[in-house]
């Protein structure tokens, strides 16, 4: 196990008051264990305890490293996964669990009173994950200058007639030709009504003059994960199409130029939103302005007007701001930055001029 | 929604005594309202209840076609989606939860007390779901046309110093080239040793003489799912894997042969299990024997010791029994099959005979 991490697991552990922590997601278990498993429907999960025990519940059907340092507990399929917990856990104390746990585990341990009480420790691996180590920030610099460079490949796909789904296709061969391992996530194509679809997936609509096009992208190298936005115009947008664009690049600008540690970043959203809002488009700004990312192309944490965080050195996330008329135009701009000690460093750096093809 | 389907749950609600039922299944959600969405950490659910109260909560962001004879609740980023539900639940009954909600979810409904107790729901819809209505039949046994289509093409691609990542990579595009929409799970392929491990991920690992080559894939086609395993030989095989594959391959046989209505799928799991461990290699067989498909490639539901079901009409499951030898070599053999009226139709017709290529 990395002994670093486990100590910076152990330490907020105590300063949020958890004494056992389940921990299920499973690039959290990588995190600490070095062996990535996803076990989908099955239970696999690492149990800490601030007593010093460690133990990981793993069917037998996956294949582990040899582990050191933590207990294994095996299962077969037909057995119970969490019932393997029992015997290490405290009864009389509180078990804090992954937020992302399935809720059949959860009723199963709370049935079989495996502790005092159940509660979210999601808190515990979010803050952990949340300031990437120098090892981590490099791959992550290096996710993203794949994704710059693959997005002026994207750019040379857009031509008169061509689908979505034309597009989309050649990506995963472009990402691999440049280092890329894999996508973070499947991309979002959208051409114009259909990229005010936050959740349009590529189809077989037929690129036209005057529409936008929204490419939401991202590839995955050594694990960490890329994510970046840019909207391209086919042919001279209409003034309306124009505005949007101007208003979604000043709010990113914006938002942007507003990050270094200390700052809340509910207010980093604010900034955003408030530029939006002024230009009278904030009910179409339908969604929080960034997520953090690392392994997982959506990390526990957000920028958001609900968020609770303080920005720190270390820190990851996307700063993403969307105006989205239905049925009409869809604008989003999209970049990854990294709170440094002094300020920010964006990972992205394809440029977000409007830009007409 | 499918008014049909909507009242065949409502009846299993009954039959399971459940009052209030919070369904966050994007499958089961889609099953029932005809609207497929994938909310990744944003919660998503329907909630159906003996009264005949029907509600979804749905995030701003997600794009919904006219959804007539249901409430819509929206929230946006930084609300709570699951708060929503509190006015249209009944604090004096328990609620039951699919199985498969984040925990996160479940927590927060109990800490602001939304119901009188919680419980696992899953029951309902993996029993209404497991049983296929004709279209879904026919979507199943077109997707498995295309997986046995394309396992003849992905033969063709095993020759000597090819490496597993060669060969996964062209798999999408045989698919499609055949009519599937996209792969129903990443394919699996394993060479030698890599074979043995149930999880194992193509890499560039170099096929050799005498190795074994598994591929376990899948392709979907209208949203239903196939799912697939042969296991090839390159080169004669040493004495032990024969004996391996035609262990696994008698197993395999007389499962099939045991199914039809009234049968208890542990019943199947023993015929195939009893097979394998009166040859010896009962400990290297480490999985259950099958699992149920369908707009989900892992469906609630399986066939193994400790499952409860009995096989009915329209139930699609795979049969799917291996043995493993860790380090050396991995033979699984894996169909599709329906339960019929009087018996088993299978859905995978691909040769199963010992090939050596």
């Amino acid at each position: 196990m990395n002994e670093q991490r486990v100590e910076r697991v152990l330490a907020k552990m105590e300063e949020l008051s958890f004494r056992q922590l389940l921990i299920t997601d499973p690039a959290s278990v990588y995190y600490l264990l070095g062996h990535y498993e996803e076990p989908i429907e099955r239970f696999w999960g690492l149990l800490l305890k601030a007593d010093g025990t460690r133990a990981v519940v793993s069917n037998r059907l996956f294949v582990l490293p040899e582990v050191k340092d933590a207990e294994i507990l095996w299962y077969a399929d037909g057995e119970s996964g969490p019932a393997k917990l029992l015997p290490f856990l405290d009864t009389e104390e509180a078990l804090a669990v992954d937020g992302t746990m399935r809720a059949k585990f959860l009723l199963e341990l709370m049935q079989r009173k495996a502790a005092a009480g159940f509660t979210d420790g999601s808190e515990v691996m979010k803050q952990v994950r949340a300031c990437k180590d120098p090892e981590e920030q490099e791959w992550m610099r290096e996710a993203s200058r794949i994704n710059d460079a693959s997005m002026e490949r994207f750019r040379g796909l857009i031509r008169e007639g061509v689908t979505e789904t034309e597009i989309a296709e050649q990506m995963l061969g472009i990402y691999r030709e440049l280092g890329a391992d894999d996508y973070s996530f499947e991309p979002l194509v959208g051409f114009g009504g259909n990229a005010a679809n936050g959740h349009h997936s590529p189809d077989q609509t037929v690129l036209k003059k005057g529409d936008c096009v929204l490419l939401d992208v991202g590839c995955k190298k050594k694990g960490f994960c890329s994510d970046m936005t840019r909207t391209f115009f086919f042919g001279e947008p209409d003034e309306e199409s124009k505005r949007v664009y101007d208003t979604v690049l000043k709010a990113q600008l914006a938002a942007e130029a507003a990050i270094r540690p200390g700052v809340a970043l509910k207010d980093i959203d604010k900034v955003a939103r408030d530029v939006i809002t002024e230009a009278g488009y904030g009910p179409y700004f339908t969604h929080r302005l960034g997520h953090f990312i690392g392994m997982d192309v959506h990390e526990a944490g957000d920028v958001s007007e609900s968020s609770d965080l303080i920005a720190k050195p270390g820190m990851i996330f996307s700063i993403e701001p969307g105006i989205y008329l239905p049925g009409k135009v869809g604008v989003r701009i999209e970049d990854l930055v990294l709170v440094t000690e002094t300020g920010v460093e964006l990972l992205n750096h394809y440029s977000k001029e409007l830009t007409i093809l």
